[in-house]
């Protein structure tokens, strides 16, 4: 099993898969800067909603460890919640872009409470930036433990999208289970739907997938009630951009037909995210704002036009699945079972 | 508005536009013998089923044009026999290609039992063709008109494939009732899916649509229910390759899926088709053959490769709407609703 270290801090500098190079290459790419970073995040070269989030960490310590040893505390925080700002716009929907971010803020005001040097804090918000991946590597294993005990008796799943390792530091959200059995012997059987319009499915979730050595089959989104219908399937799994409170889940665009599909087939239908991806500041999923894409993705989107020149495109980067369609959330905090409202509510009770 | 010839007869040759190269060249191409329209129809060039039985009838017409005038007539059909059963393996699913060549063939042996010469039954096989052709005209016409009353009130629709003009000869089937309502000045509003693998929806549903000055707008497959969440769909309607006996429907890979997504929204879902599409030689969807395509539609669909090397596919062709989730049947006979085995034999013994 050959696991690809998605983003890592190396030699001063974050270095990155390029993900928008997949399948056919695996190129890592050094950032130094946040203008870089903000780039790489907007164009998906890093993907995959704690992978954002890991990376808008280091872009945001990359922003500020030139920022002059000898200038004020005040003016230090003013600069750092300027890029922070800046960064926070390289993609609206993710909400582990805004959360890692907030949480560097609240570290660095912490830092300067305490008296610390502009010097000192700017080496001390690396270390957050390093802490944040470390936790993510521990967040995919405890998913994916949890996610295990559910899928007992399972043998094949389907997911739709990224939300592997190479969607996290290493284990990744809905494919950690299946990483985790690996590590324990056992091999699932995984569908990949391809994922229009970017392809993360085809591009990523299969070489990931096959480069570990667990047996994969790639097909057309248009395919999985096909599948389904063939009694193949005994789970699908997803990850999240974004969850409510009261369980609606913004996910790649197609999330939501998916889950109407394994819902006329009988076929549990799972949410696996870090805790952090649950936004309970939002009450439903009415609330989310979906972010619409450039429409040469899907009129020109691998080398070659496949519509008429000038048509008219709807291209909207997610979709809400409404809570009642979602069997569990994996989370890493363990499996959370309807109703999500409470239960979540119990979770977040136990962790006070 | 301005439409486009599929396929016709001009100078001693089938000329078929070559559908594989929209939407980016009009080419029309002169198809002179079976072997090039066995291709056609394999590849694509022509497809959609009514245009397929069209090119089969001209195909076999090619393959029999240069048979011998002085040989004996049982020699003439044992050879017109053989070259519609080669026709025939062009593509096993569809049941237009079979349809017309057992016309043909019932046609030739017709002539030759009046005890007509194997010269002048060449002539009239060509004419059966031509007839083919004309009637499938009358048909999408037929088609168009049973369909917009049944759309009245409705603005817009959402389609999937194409199962417009250019697989017909003229108004084609699904989009039939949306041009003989901009004949009468109305103009719909279609929503038209892309249509993985080949792209028939983006690349030729699109093409046909806006050429005619009809507003379409291009989604990719895995929107359709966050395009039917927010309330903008009215109706979807799609083609059929094959309908059994008791309703059931085998369509592009993705139709079934579409069918659950708007039977979930409430949304009307129609299969607009020609009689002869129906095979009531089959009881159930059961008993339809699916036909597997090869992997590199999927994986290197787009002129560059988007999977993994090697990477396991499934790329089932068609899928199977079962009768339950279809509203409707707009054939050239008029709306059939369910039941549909009653109401499919009530059209038929109106007929005889």
């Amino acid at each position: 099993m050959s696991r690809i270290k998605t983003i890592e801090w190396k030699e001063n500098a974050a270095v990155i898969v390029d993900q928008t190079l997949l399948p056919l290459e695996l190129h890592y790419e050094r950032i130094e800067n946040v203008e870089s970073m903000y780039d790489a995040i907007k164009i998906l070269k890093v993907r995959g909603a704690p992978a954002i989030g890991i990376a808008a960490a280091y872009g945001l310590y990359l922003a500020i460890r030139n920022f002059p040893d000898d200038r004020s505390v005040d003016r230090f925080l003013e600069f750092l919640n300027e890029k922070a700002a800046y960064l926070a716009s390289s993609r609206p929907t993710a909400v582990n872009l805004f959360w890692a971010l907030e949480r560097m803020k609240r570290r660095a005001n912490q830092i300067i409470a305490n008296g610390i040097s502009v010097r000192e804090a700017k080496a001390l918000l690396l270390d957050e930036a390093n802490e944040i991946l470390e936790e993510d590597r521990r967040t995919g294993k405890a998913i994916g433990e949890a996610g295990l005990k559910l899928l007992k008796g399972k043998k094949t799943i389907l997911t739709h999208c990224n939300a592997g390792g190479l969607a996290t530091a290493e284990y990744g959200t809905a494919l950690a289970p299946v990483y985790v059995a690996a590590e324990q012997g056992t091999l699932f059987h995984v569908y990949a739907d391809e994922t229009r319009p970017l392809l993360q499915g085809a591009r990523i979730t299969a070489f990931e997938l096959s480069k570990a050595g667990i047996p994969v089959t790639l097909i057309c989104d248009n395919m999985s009630a096909a599948v389904m219908a063939s009694g193949k399937i005994d789970a699908v799994i997803v990850g999240a951009d974004r969850i409510t409170r009261n369980g609606d889940t913004a996910n790649k665009i197609g999330t939501y037909g998916l889950s109407l599909i394994a819902k006329a087939h009988g076929v549990p239908f799972f949410v696996a995210a870090p805790f952090s991806t649950f936004d309970l500041s939002l009450s439903s999923g009415k609330e989310i704002p979906i972010e619409e894409r450039d429409p040469s993705e899907i009129t020109c989107g691998f080398g070659k036009q496949t519509a008429p020149s000038g048509i008219d495109v709807f291209n909207p980067a997610f979709d809400v699945t409404p809570s009642h369609l979602i069997s569990a959330f994996i989370t890493d905090k363990g499996v959370i079972l309807p109703p999500y409202e409470k239960n979540l509510s119990d979770v977040l009770r136990k962790q006070e």
